[in-house]
């Protein structure tokens, strides 16, 4: 696939590459929010900020920014993502969408093309779960979104506080923004539904909501050989009915028309020794889904899933506890066409689709019109080594972008925070 | 409920405290194998046994035993269990065993009886799971079924070979016996089956047998948010559907006329975070049977439950691996009908059962006609602080030993190992 694109692939590849090198020698790819080896990675990239003609800062939640002026003072469109990995991780999670915000400054500049809008580069701090427990670190900053709480969390000997201190930003400092015009985020799509379906662009329409509900049962610890079958109260007998059931409640509210997935991800059991009946197990599920309802549907099928196993086994549910619940993200409509338009105008081929992952591009959403661009993974594979996306891939998600920056730039402001997506 | 015994209950429930009392304070009741408080109760045992005029010694297998010599050089009839507990295990569990063997020695004198037979009372080293990782060391040494190798195993800066000699024994000498006219162990249930149907003594007709089969699932691991459910492979999801069929097969299984139950003790999967579909799970079945072929079915039935479960899955069977697979052990025929006798001499109701667990009866079958009689304990709780047999129980469990092993001395050799009931 050869196209006439307005960005530049070798440049892309090259920003990618030069990030990738800068990881924990012995376990690729790691660059870890807070540590020396982040600190490098953002040097190479405010330096390259600079090449790129854009000024320079970090503001108080502690986001890197490079700032190219627009000509009319329409306000801010805002393009990023993060440059910090989970441990071991990928080279383009994140990467991808900074370099691209990057090469599309590059590309107007090489185009002549002089915005009315200012245009904002930003990789934004610790959007993975960070050594502090806690991720998006600084997208909530920057909207307002940061718990005041979280400043005193610990971790290697520092506080949250001291962590922004380190990197540049103002713990204590305001980072609220109301010049935003509208927030675009590339991401790779780290699941396989644009690879299976042969499709160049995911246009994602909202970020999943995502609620994690504990489950704990407590049974009885019996001699493995002498307890009869119907004497028994087994703790992980009966978490893997529960485990059994949340399958099939997954499937089919997935088989609906929003995005649902559920996972069952930590499960531990104890005394958890051969020859010793379990007495105790814990679960933690952790649903996505688009639509409120449909999470709500699932939350009581579990909840009586639960009820009837647990009676059946002579298990107590000793817990059943949401531990957290956050409502999906709409993406701006207005934008979602948009980048639309813009793919279509490169030749890519496009579907929406809901984003099971969290990214910044959430909490921007809480303060200005947002929309995510997805690009094509193998394999679907994401927060692993093999982490993989091809360069006309990523440089087709990048003209895309540059396209729907182009094409945001000419609308009235109040046309993009319209929520249709009537165009034309 | 008071009889008229021809054993004391003061006296053993005495000897049972006198034990218990030698624990470590702050985690009761424990009083492990090889022990400087393992030594300390077996000296109060070997005073106890001298002070019923026992000729004490310790075998080269390393079983503290107590003899009591008979008038026609008929060989040895042999009572004993363990002293030695799990760590903060109970009060009862082998104690019981080797006290009830005592008093029925002190109880024989009391009546002026001396048998044809000489008695030995044996306190068996090390009945379970060691420091050594091992179990019943003393009665597979005593009767050859200790495997070589183990005297090199280490634990806390020494090998078992030392441990051997460090309580008296002589790891290098032989302690082969072939003079075991009977052997019999009072032992309680570990299981609530006399408690439940209120009858006063089991009289074990077969010690089940033990097999552990580990089974390892290779799915992938995914992004819990992106991946849909129908794309996962998913290892917990699939390990779930194996736990849940392992439960139906067995409760089936255990329907039919022989001892069977099956558990799932040990059971973990990697990675274990909240957002990963988990890739690996493993599972550790212990499946006991009196009868071979049930365990044989029952292998058969989990082996088709994995494909049929990983096919559908998606998920690979890494390993299904019978790690462990020792027999049931028959106990003797007339040994069993002998103690039934006896109990009925006391007005003690009886009934056959298996032993779920193992013992050093198991062993000691090996060179000798063995049986074993079980008492109630409560809520059938044991290898756990609240374990608990009442001495009235007790008692009549020692009044139904004393009773058989006169009913034994009268018989002549050939008819215990007889391997019919018929003593009427």
């Amino acid at each position: 696939m050869k196209r006439n694109l307005p960005v530049r692939p070798d440049r892309i590849e090259s920003d990618i590459d030069a990030l990738a090198a800068i990881t924990e020698p012995d376990r690729p790819w790691t660059r870890r929010a807070f540590s020396p080896l982040y600190l490098e990675g953002r040097d190479y990239l405010a330096r390259r900020f600079r090449e790129a003609g854009l000024e320079v800062r970090i503001d108080a939640a502690g986001n890197l920014i490079g700032r190219r002026p627009g000509k009319a003072g329409k306000g801010t469109i805002m393009l990023g993502s993060h440059s910090d990995t989970v441990p071991a991780g990928g080279r383009f999670d994140g990467i991808a969408g900074v370099v691209a915000a990057l090469e599309v400054a590059r590309a107007l500049d090489e185009a002549g093309i002089v915005l009315d809008h200012d245009l904002e580069i930003v990789d934004f701090l610790a959007e993975e779960v960070s050594i502090f427990g806690v991720s998006c670190i600084g997208s909530r900053g920057m909207t307002g979104a940061r718990p005041s709480d979280w400043l005193e969390r610990q971790a290697d000997g520092m506080t949250l506080a001291d962590g922004i201190r380190g990197v540049g930003g103002d713990p204590v400092g305001t980072s609220g923004r109301a010049d935003i015009a509208a927030f675009l985020e590339l991401h790779i799509e780290q699941g396989p539904v644009l690879e299976t379906e042969r499709i160049d662009i995911g246009v994602v329409t909202a970020i999943a909501g995502i609620t994690r509900i504990e489950i704990r049962l407590d049974g009885r610890a019996d001699h493995a050989g002498t307890t009869p079958m119907g004497a028994r109260r087994d703790a992980l007998a009966a978490a893997a009915r529960i485990v059994h059931g949340i399958e099939d409640v997954a499937a089919a509210l997935a088989r609906g028309p929003s995005h649902f997935v559920a996972t069952v991800g930590e499960f531990s059991i104890e005394p958890n020794a051969a020859n010793v009946v379990p007495s105790h197990a814990r679960l933690l599920i952790d649903a996505r889904a688009e639509d409120p309802a449909v999470m709500l549907e699932f939350r009581d099928a579990i909840a009586e899933l639960c009820a009837t196993v647990c009676d059946r086994a002579g298990v107590a549910l000793a817990s059943l506890r949401t531990i957290s619940d956050n409502p999906a993200t709409p993406m701006a409509a207005r934008c979602v066409a948009l980048l639309e338009a813009a793919a279509a105008d490169v030749g890519a081929t496009t579907r929406r689709m809901v984003s099971g992952a969290g990214h910044d591009a959430a909490f921007l959403a809480r303060v200005a019109p947002a929309a995510m661009v997805f690009i094509r993974c193998t394999g679907g594979r994401s927060h692993a080594p093999e982490e993989w996306a091809d360069i006309d891939d990523i440089a087709l998600g990048v003209a895309t972008l540059y396209n729907a920056v182009i094409l945001i730039d000419r609308q009235p402001a109040r046309d993009i925070a319209d929520n249709t997506d009537n165009i034309r």
